[in-house]
Formats: C-alpha cells, structure tokens, sequence
C-alpha cells in the first residue's frame, strides 16, 4: 500500500491555533467525546468546534497504521439483537446517546427521543469499535459524507485509506466504501479499521463480484452471505435498492436518461432478465434480521434517482420513495435503523417537493441526499451544483448531504477533488443549520463576523474551514512591505475599506 | 499597459466546435444579433447560446486594440433626453429593445412592454456605442455582473482591461469597474472602449479622489462633475447611494459588522461629519436629470446591506430598501430606468424576504443582488457561499447576479479568481432559469443531459461552462490504452456504469 504521510502516530497536525480536547460523560463516565478548540485573540473566548478526526488528530494517541485503530466502544457481542432503536424505545439512554448528546450540545433524553421516533439514526456496528457515535436526523447538525473506493480502472487499496483519512481531516461526518474493483475486502478492512466515522458500502457491488459480475447470475444467497461478511467487519450503514420494483422499470425506460444509480441499474436489469420481483424487496425482512444481529443501519437506497433535472420527481423516482416509506415501516417493526437516500438531479423548483413528500411517506426518517444537482450542465464544477442544491434541501430538513466533487460526470475523483468536494458540501451543512438557527452555527458564524469587523485576521484564518488557503490567498497579495496584521486587504486599500471607515 | 495576449483581432478564439453567427433584426434591419452556435454531433441538432462576448471571438472582425471597438450602435447625441424608458412608454420599439427581443428568444413588444413598465431595464449609455445591447428584468434570462478595478494596493490599468475580457470570456453580462486607485479615468476610457457589454461604476469613488480622499472634504459639485465626466466617457449605469440617510446610521452602529458597503460607510461619514442629509439624496432630481440626457440607467445602491449573517434583514438594511423604493419612483418620472442592489450576507431563510419586499417596495423594479453570502465562515470559498445564495434569490426572481470571487473578504482577485467566480454564478443564474422554466436554459440542459445518456463525450465538453476543464479531468484519468470515447469513465469502470447497464 501506499503509506500515509506518517505511519507512527497522528496522520494529520491539528489546524494551526486548535487542540483536541475532551468532555466526559456523566450518565456514562467512559464516555468521552472529542472537541476541536480553537484558540482566539487575547480576551476572546475560544470556541469549541464539532469534530470527526478521532485519535488522528491527538499528538496524545499513538497511532500505529499496522494496528487497529484503539476502540472507543465496548460492544462487540450482539445475541440478543439490541439495537439503538430497541434501546431508545425502552428508555434507556446507551453510551452511544450520551456520546452524541455532548457532541451536538443537546440533552441525552432529546437523543433518545429523536431515536426512539425514527427521526434519528446512530449508525454504529457492533463490530466497529472505532467508530465515534454520531447522529444523522434533522434535529442534529446536517452531516456530510464523502464516498471513497476504486474502480476497475484505477486507484489502489491504499490510496482509498489516505482519501478516508482526508476526507475525516477536511470534515466529513462518514464516509462510505463504494469500490468496485480489486480487493473490495482488503480495502474495506483497511478503511474501517482505522476509521472514527461510520462507514457505509453498498453491498450489491460485491455480491456482484461474487458472482462473476455477471448481473443474470448474482443470487439472493451470494447477496446474503455478502452482508454478513460486511457486518461482521463492522460497517454500519447499507444502501439497500430494494424499492426498485418490476412495475417501475417501464417508467424509467421513458426518461431522458434512464437508471443512473449503479445500484439500481443492476437491480433493473436483474428483474428483467428473471422476469422476478427484485429480491432485495422479496428478502427484506430477512436482511432486517440480519442488520438488527449487528445493529447496521439501513440507507434505502434511491436507485431510481433522476440524472437529469428532465427527470426530476417523476414517476419512477416517486413511485419507488412509496416503496421506501412501507419498507421503512417493516424494518422499524425490526427495531432496525433507518435512513433514506434521495436524488440526484433536481432544479430548485422541485426541491421542496422532494423533501416533503419523502418526510411524510418515511414518516420522518432521516433523508439523505446526493446533492441534489441543480443543472445538468455543470461538469468540472459539479461540486458547486451539488453544494446549491444540498444547502437547500438541508434547511428545509434533510439530515445527510452526499458530497459530489468537481470529478463528477468525468472520472474518479483524487485527493484534492475530495477536498473541494468535501469543504463546499461543508459549507452547504453550514448554511443549513445557521436557516435552521442551530446555536453552535450561529455561534461560529458570529465569531468569525466579530474577528472580521475588528480586523483579527489570525482569528478569521482559524475560524474558516481551510485556514491554510484564506492565510495563503491574502498573504500572497500584499507587498513585502505590507502589516499583515494591517486593517485592510488589497480589495479595497487602506481608504477604501467600509468597516474601517465605519469604525473610524 | 500589460498588453493582452494578442493586439490585431479577436483576443480570445471561439470555444472549441464553436462558431459565431448573427441573426438580424426584422423591424430595424441593421441590428445584428450574435450567438454562440455549437456543432453536435452528426444528426443532432446545433444549439445556439447566448453570447456577450462581442467582436472579440469573431474571427471576421479585426480589432486594434489601440483603436476602439466598431461600434454596433448609432445614436450619440441625446438633445432630447430620449431613453429606451421614455420610448418604451410612447410605444416605440427601439433598435435595443429589438436586439434584446432576437437575443432572448422573444417578442420585440413583449420587451417594449417590460422596459415600459420598468420590470427591465437596457442599461445602454448614449456614449457608449460599442456595447450590444442586453436586457435585466426578471422575466428574462438572469445575468451576472463582474466586478474588476484596481485599489491603491494593487492591479494597473491593463490588467482591469484584461479582467474585462477575460470577464465576458467566461460569460459576464456586464462588468463594473470599482477602481478606487491610480488612474481611474484612464482605466475606465480603456475597459468602456472595449466592452461590448454595459459598463457600471460607483462614481463616489472617483468624486472622492477629486476630494483628496478626504471623506469630509466631499461636496455635492464635485460628484457632478464625476458623473458628467462618466456618463460623457460612456458608463452605463451608476451605483448610487442615494438610500444611506442619517437616521439609518444608529442602527447600523448596533450592528455586529456595521456598515460594509464602500459607498454607504462614505456617505455615512460624510453625513455624520456634516450632520446634514446624504447629499445624493437631497439632490437626486439633479442627478436624475444628469442621467436621463445620456440614458445611463440608475442601480441604486444598497449602502446599508448586511456584512454578516447576522445583520441581514435589519432596520438599517430594510429602511434603507423603503427609501430606495421612493426614489424608484422619482427617477421613474424622469423616464430614467432603475435597478436595485441587494445584499449581501444573508442566512437562507432570510432570503425569500428580501425578495418580497424588494418587489413589493421597488414595484418590480429589476433586483441585482451581491450574493447573497449565505454563511459568514466561507473566506477562501465565498464563491460557493455566495453562488448558493445567487442561485435561490434568482429562482425568486432577482434578475442580476453579481459574482463573488475566492479572493472575496482577503484579497483582490487575479484572472483565476475571476474566471472561477464568474463561472459558479453563471451556474447559479442557470439554476434560476431553470427553476423559472426559461426555454433556452431548458434547451441546453437537455442537450447536455442527452449527450451524456448517449456518451457523446465531445458534445457533453462543448456543452459545459469550461470545455477545456471538463476534457482535461477525463482524459487525465484514462490511461494511454482507453478509448477517449469510451461508454464509461474511471468514476465506475465499465461493467459498473448504470447508464449502460440501462441501454444494454
């Protein structure tokens, strides 16, 4: 594999001005629940930020590559079936609860609740120890994910464990295994167990691999087999097709560009050639029974979803989210967790709908969108018509945005891409949570506007989220001559500058 | 000057598999409306896009750039006070209007109709013939504005000159030149010489280097003289202030960023100084008049908009908007045509407000908002921030977007900057069109949609918002054995494509 930059202990410094601090929990002692505090100015309090880099950023945890990375959970044993949801609906407040009610700065009983009425998901495998609990419903922060993996035509297994350990360094809240190509187990391994976020896959890509990857031969059996070998390695999240129905692939065929999931394309066809009813909807109570053994949450998967804004909220796309709200229905009768993806590609307009409808028929389980993609023509910059749509779909209530980089339409995105992907997608869960009026939104907002108006600038490069380039961008602008600490930038020069007049 | 990369005919080639071609007008045979046509592939239809970019990419003109632009228009003199406002409401249909009607794909009285209710406006300055005339209201297509300018600290006059070009390169409407430093008037004859987009200016800045740079040494002659000079030079609309009255000024002072418009901090300076009314508002009839002898269109300038999320929707911003709707009326009645700027910082549920209000208060005049910026964090990436904001305030019916580059709130922006700003709005008004249902926008996306289900990879390039950045992030990623062509991209491989797996 390729060796991440340092292989002896934390992967990544801290971002200047910021150290890793802890709180402890009080229902639970062992709790302990990570923070990145930012140092300000003299006189300034500092701010506590949300943080999903784990052990990697601690110059404390001595991390060793070759190993595991130190759990922060003990669980691991599952006989009876517990789960998050069983144990929110009978009162109790598990570890996981009080972990994120710290995190997110609520009470524990407000976790629970959220839990128990399905609005709300930790996804967290017993078999992944490493994992920090994390929550995804609209009442939380709206939380990021950024999709790593291979494909048959490039990226090794470790360049996917340095793109996870930079998606966690850039922000992202999980991320999910979408390989396709060689050694789908090793590089999930790889990544899950050295991996603070809960990691997502879709485990139809390996059934497939399993079974030669022909799409006529893959068989419920290879299928079943597949997710308990993913459960056992501890993933926590599964985007399951199963509401690609039979009735619906007449509906797509009229679209202006037919399936566009991969997922949903394989399933498509499945049914087709079998002239069957799409086994992952004939099987589900089976696959609850097997999540609910490891307490893997489901991601019911939009396989459907529109490629173009042409086919945005149709019937296919439409017919298939009725299919989720009953599945959603069966799998909370499992105590199973669960979210639902949504699209895709969708114009403004046609947003609200989406988020609507999808919280009435799911009665409330969190959504989680990719994108969705405001115009079609954005490529080379589908990052930004991904991050348009995701700010908006998250203030109206969506609880997980799928980063899309600039690579999207065009090839396999590399380090930087997932950067940029990841820091807009970023911004559009900022924007979200401050229309929301989340208080630690508004607070971080509020003090980065405070270090602008007096003209802080160390504070602004700590406040933002990539505080190297907003250093880099207004240093490399002024002369040798020039204060940096000065009370402009070169946008305006020193007369110009309205907070300056204004404070004169 | 820094001279542009080549000095004897058109700057910039035409995009790849592009060519310029013209439509004339019926009622006024010499108007000549260029397109952009891009060839497709064969028995697939040619699409035409709207183009701003002038004789520059015509091949057929031959420029020097020492020389001024041809010009397109012939009017000059305006002894009269003719502007396309006056003409629209004696029922005229003007060589613009015409011109307009061709470029956006509809009836020449249907845009008679908006300038004549004031729903649009033709920024286009008797002096100013080399610009090609172009509609903002909100019943066509959105603009988006680039603004260029040096400051004290930075960028000479042939850098702002080719800023410009490189602005309408990329797709800017119109450009605003906010020099604040050395030679503004030289700057200004060069970038309006050679602009075959409309020109605005926020002639304060220039009144006040007459001033010394002395805030208190301002005086109402001296601004006249500034905009006799500009609007002599050709500009075509002026921000103007002429909203920041003295009782806004306590409330801006309560505010957590106070007053960030360069403009309205002056103002309320000089206000405060004086303890006498804004002067822009004591004499607005005089500079109505001003404007109206030379048709330059008036964008009245929001000096009071919120610099941080915080702020927005506020007293000082919202009474400032309220005066700004009187003097909509005044200069209405002097058949001078109007725009609005808007904010600003804005969180995303504030939005929709500021939309209201302004067409409720200006009675539709046509809204050019700066963003708005939807987080306060985004130094670096306020691009995005802004574009976000852009787009769902044009979906609402804004009809100007003014772009926002990564250099915003740190430095002056370079050619990178500038390109990369104006490309993300240009997304953002295509999302509103899109939202609005604009035929053209609609044609183009579907193109681009076809092409991409039927793996035209040529169309799909020539179709984007930057060909050459779309084929350099495939084409990297294949290795020297695939076919450039090929049914696939890295991003899945080709047995994982859902899109083939559909067709197949």
């Amino acid at each position: 594999m390729t060796r991440p930059p340092c292989s002896h202990h934390n992967v990544f410094p801290p971002f200047e001005g910021s150290r890793k601090v802890y709180r402890k929990g009080v229902i639970h002692p062992g709790v302990r629940v990570p923070f990145r505090e930012v140092e300000l100015d003299k006189g300034k309090a500092n701010i506590r930020l949300y943080d999903v880099t784990g052990p990697w950023s601690d110059d404390a945890a001595k991390i060793d590559l070759k190993k595991d990375l130190p759990p922060v959970r003990c669980r691991g044993k599952n006989p009876k079936g517990v789960t998050q949801r069983s144990l929110a609906r009978r009162g109790d407040i598990s570890p996981e609860m009080e972990f994120v009610a710290i995190r997110e700065g609520v009470a524990a009983e407000f976790v629970r609740k959220e839990i128990a009425a399905g609005r709300a998901i930790i996804p967290a495998n017993v078999n992944h120890p490493e994992c920090e609990p994390m929550a995804i419903g609209r009442n939380f922060l709206v939380k990021i994910n950024s999709n790593i993996g291979n494909s048959a035509l490039s990226s090794g297994t470790g360049q996917e464990l340095e793109k996870m350990l930079w998606s966690i360094r850039w922000g992202a809240d999980t991320v999910m295994d979408l390989s396709t190509g060689k050694n789908i187990r090793e590089t999930r391994e790889q990544i899950i167990r050295h991996a603070p976020v809960p990691v997502g896959t879709v485990p139809i890509y390996q059934a497939l691999e399993k079974s030669g990857g022909k799409v006529k031969d893959l068989t419920w059996e290879a299928y079943r087999d597949t997710l308990v070998e993913q459960c056992e390695q501890g993933v926590d999240y599964f985007t399951v097709h199963a509401g690609v129905l039979r009735r619906f692939v007449p509906f797509a065929k009229k679209r202006l560009t037919g399936i566009v999931s991969r997922g949903g394309a394989i399933l498509a066809k499945w049914t087709e050639i079998h002239k069957k009813e799409n086994f992952l909807y004939t099987h589900f109570e089976e696959i609850c029974e097997i999540l609910r053994a490891y307490d893997v949450a489901f991601s019911l998967g939009d396989g459907l979803r529109p490629g173009s804004t042409h086919d945005a909220n149709d019937k296919a796309q439409f017919g298939e989210l009725k299919v989720l709200g009953e599945l959603t229905k069966i799998a909370w009768a499992h105590d199973v967790q669960v979210m639902i993806e949504g699209p895709g590609h969708v114009p403004l307009n046609k947003i609200k709908e989406n988020m609507d409808l999808q919280l009435k028929i799911c009665r409330g389980a969190p959504f989680y969108t990719l994108g969705p993609l405001v115009v079609d023509i954005g490529a080379g910059f589908d990052h930004v018509t991904s991050a348009i749509g995701a700010a908006v779909i998250g203030s109206l209530g969506t609880a997980m945005l799928c980063y899309v980089t600039p690579k999207e339409h065009l090839a396999l995105p590399d380090k930087e891409d997932v950067k940029e992907g990841i820091i807009v997608h970023k911004i559009a869960a900022h924007a979200a949570d401050l229309a929301k009026g989340h208080p630690m939104a508004v607070a971080l907002n509020d003090a980065m506007s405070r270090a602008r108006y007096e003209f802080r600038w160390e504070d602004q490069y700590r406040l933002t989220l990539d505080p190297e380039r907003a250093r880099r961008f207004r240093e490399a602008s002024l002369s040798s001559k020039e204060d940096p600490s000065a009370r402009c930038c070169t946008m305006c020069g020193p007369d110009f500058c309205a907070m300056k007049i204004t404070q004169d």
